[in-house]
């Protein structure tokens, strides 16, 4: 028997002067901000419509984050080209884990972890969950 | 027999229309970029002198950033005042964990747990992390 | 005749490690962050409410730039703390000038003179100007 | 007699969910965020060294801004892929214009005027602007 391999979409990402911080180097919170595009990426690749029209479709605003870990392997700099491997490593009944490697090259830069959630606007502000659209599910595995 | 109390620095944060996004909520890489300031403010509000005077007398440029962990609990829009709770809650020989809790008055709205090293320049590009300061560790603990 | 003096608000920002580059100045897309954040700040200082209410009790959303031209005087780094002087310095049909001088004590940082709008949001997407509300106005000048 | 054609290079930009606000369109400093971005793509297309280099070899450490004039056409959303078409229409004594036009296929979203400056780092802190490389300048005409 072996494991099923997960569908897995490349991001790319140029870095730039304005994303390193005084030690030369790519300031972390730039690595969350290209997660998340790798994650919208990751769904429009797989054919899921865009949030603007699921919004009015179906009232799915998008899939904020609800916990995640990193780790910050080796440093970049502006200049090199990252490459992002995003996937779905686990659905759960209202949340799911997606899971990132970020590498230049063969060389791993950084990894993460994300549990997130399909949500929706609640009534008065805020945001809540909806349970896992089977079709995106179907589309994203 | 009781445990001794962290030092703990509180950094407050206005938030503001720039940082939300079109579900009208914190966009989450903003939190990282207020929780690495919430960090750099910890260690003046110690009395530990600016990575721009320790660049120069020992060759000290920061403290970047190793592993984070974090938890998204409530959201927050613009408008909000969020105060960031900071303290230094382990001490290791070449890194060391920094714990952040970002309240909204009695809500939590985030907590997030880090890995950091105090780093110096590596000839030829990149980072190195240097032996934890004595004095820097006393004046922060 | 004396001219009258202009309604004039400041807001305060810390510069911090991230907003800077390698350089190690501020990197100048920061400087527009703040600006809009002192925009903002302005007209809640002067009593209006804010977008989130507005845009729920009469349709408007904010109002977004249509032009800018700014003079970068002195660079800044982090630790630095600027005062950002804002005022309304005319008022046109169906826009506005905003004006800004942005001061790390008495040096002049930055300068910044912007045209912006009162916003709806239109039907199928983007943006339409509403005529200037003369509450909003009256409380601004 | 005819104007010679400007040497003209073009950037791409994929405009993600978190570039966008509350009002569901690009918050207008990202735009010089991807401006900033296309200068210094150009020179590197151009063939230029990057500023890393020019650092250690010639202690030109990248071209900050002096002036900025933008005028902000049409919106724009995730989503949408912009292209930055950049030029050097002026140089000066110890300054140059470097001048913009984003576009998303036919349609003009943004327009900017730049005054940059060659710069290095100052004894002390602060930056100052070197006269204008011949060879960069010949790479760039």
């Amino acid at each position: 028997m072996t494991t099923p391999k997960l569908k897995t979409i490349v991001y790319r990402v140029n870095v730039e002067f304005g994303d390193c911080d005084p030690a030369q180097i790519v300031w972390f919170p730039n690595f969350f901000r290209w997660i998340d595009a790798a994650s919208r990426h990751f769904f429009v690749s797989c054919g899921v419509p865009s949030w603007q029209e699921t919004s009015k479709t179906r009232g799915l605003i998008g899939t904020p984050l609800v916990d995640t870990q990193a780790s910050f392997i080796r440093t970049a700099s502006y200049g090199d080209v990252l490459e992002i491997h995003t996937s779905i490593s686990e659905w759960r009944g209202k949340s799911f884990v997606q899971t990132y490697r970020v590498m230049r090259g063969e060389e791993e830069i950084m990894r993460c972890n994300e549990v997130r959630i399909f949500a929706a606007q609640k009534e008065g502000g805020g945001i809540r969950a909806l349970p896992i659209p089977e079709d995106i599910k179907a589309l994203c595995s």
